[in-house]
């Protein structure tokens, strides 16, 4: 048995991504204040976290300002109210947005890095939409930006499919291939899996895999660690696992796991009672008997959704006799 | 890369036991109705698992009837009340009671278990009661109850005193070893080295490793899961996770995991939404920052209990800073 204790030391090359304000926001439609934006980006500097995903840049005509608010499609202008001067050198924290294959005006709304406080650009795409994946990574490390390829649903297609991706993305600029799993369905043999799939195909490109995990069975936190016991140096977390759906690994539990220095969880915590957490009183996420039951069935959480905003949410035996008798 | 998909398939070797109204009872005194508690025993029964643990044999002196329900003592008139003429060969449960070494009068308290509807005495003891827990197990090995062995709060503890208790428990007749993750503070790589270590030991007795985890850092499915995988054949879970302070793995989350055809959820989701999930308008338990940091810590959760009982407990940054002060 071996005598060493990996679980209290670190790599300092393990980057965290807080993807809180993009990921929850599909909550709430991104209607946040920028008292709550700007909370959160605070957290994340004092927090020494590495990436701050502070949005989706998505197409004003498919997402309407009427309907979604700005962290939608992250404008400059709105950005610089929140972030002013930042820069990643002073603060040490990149700023990131994502931009989703087929919603958005790649081609027309982002503008050259240097004109912007973002350092980063995540391409979100489906497996059919991998060709424009492509073309989004390019353009934006045209512009100067660091890019991710972040394959969406991976539980739910075939492993020609997945193999198919993986070889367009290693060809590219992207500097990381993020495992995705929407819709919180992934066991812990199943990340296995993929990621010795995703090293291996990416193996001489330098590109880092980083991993997504959701939490429809309180797994996404498991599921983040086993990544990084695996060689994963790029997570995903997002504050009192505030997301779509379930949610997703919990930011704070995070840090307590990760043990390099340069990360303090107290901010987090602070953030979390002072804005975070009150948010419950108006918004409902996290795991619950409905994403439980999404999740095992590797479905899209948006019945699940529906059914936890809707008059019948406690009946949760009602839910799952729907479920199970339309699958 | 493996084409053998393990976790949809099932070993019917492995058994699961739900404590939900022993370690639950911890919450409130064990102060359930008959009907709380039958509804439990039929869901366990509906489910299919193998084992209910309906309580503690524990001492009415230590723990008085007036403030401590008829749970804590499984006095066989209670239990007759609740299960009736209950068999283990007519409806495939097991009813278990646990027993706590330095807190229970077991020379007087449990009769022969040819009187009894109990087949199981769990024995939880720690470390310093090791003498007193192989004594007990042998009287009730002897009594004709199976016997398992729960070394408790085990991350708190030395190799030396941990390779101690398993040489001890080795050469009892109990039928298995528990790894009890008490204060929900291990990781995965640790109960890694836990399994090995525990099957290591009991191997050629054969005994089964078995877990019991706790949910503090959203751990104790996942911990769960891992045990599994590397062969535990002996599961502890609770109904809704409801157990002390942040809980257990979920039954309904861990029969999702396992295919064994024999295990049916929907009786569990019935009792969720009926039973359980009503005790959250008194009761507090599950996840939650206190308990994720006193899990961090590797400390009792006492602390974090009276936390979430006063009327500071949403001051999550006050406990933060008392915890870590006082460390």
């Amino acid at each position: 048995m071996s005598e060493k204790a990996p679980w209290i030391t670190y790599r300092p090359e393990l980057k965290v991504l807080d993807c809180t304000i993009r990921d929850g926001g599909l909550v709430n439609a991104h209607q946040f204040s920028d008292a709550f934006v700007g909370a959160v980006y605070r957290a994340c500097v004092d927090a020494g976290l590495d990436y701050m995903e502070i949005g989706y840049k998505n197409s004003k005509k498919v997402f309407p300002t009427d309907k979604f608010g700005p962290w939608r499609h992250c404008a400059e202008e709105d950005l610089r109210r929140v972030v002013g001067d930042h820069t990643a050198a002073a603060t040490g924290l990149k700023l990131a947005a994502m931009a989703d294959a087929g919603k958005s005006d790649w081609q027309h709304d982002i503008v050259p890095a240097a004109d912007s406080p973002l350092d980063m650009i995540r391409v979100a795409f489906y497996a059919h939409q991998v060709s424009e994946a492509v073309e989004m990574i390019r353009h934006c490390h045209e512009l100067g930006y660091e890019t991710t390829a972040n394959l969406m649903a991976v539980s739910n297609i075939t492993e020609e499919e997945i193999d198919t991706v993986l070889e367009a993305i290693a060809a590219t600029p992207a500097s990381t291939m993020v495992i995705v799993d929407s819709f919180g369905y992934l066991y812990r043999e199943q990340i296995d899996r993929l990621y010795k799939k995703y090293a291996a195909a990416m193996a001489g490109t330098g590109k880092e895999v980083g991993i997504h995990a959701h939490n429809n069975l309180q797994l996404a936190f498991a599921n983040t660690i086993e990544a990084i016991i695996l060689g994963c140096n790029r997570v995903d977390s997002t504050i009192y696992g505030f997301g779509r759906g379930a949610g997703n690994c919990h930011t704070e539990l995070l840090l307590g796991f990760l043990r390099n220095p340069k990360f303090n969880v107290r901010p987090i915590i602070e953030v979390i009672q002072h804005q975070v957490a009150p948010l419950r009183k108006d918004l409902v996420w996290g795991p619950s008997i409905p994403f439980n039951i999404t999740g095992q069935l590797n479905q899209h959480p948006r019945t699940a959704i529906e059914w936890t905003e809707g008059p019948n949410r406690d009946d949760y035996l009602a839910f799952y006799d729907k479920v199970v008798s339309e699958s």
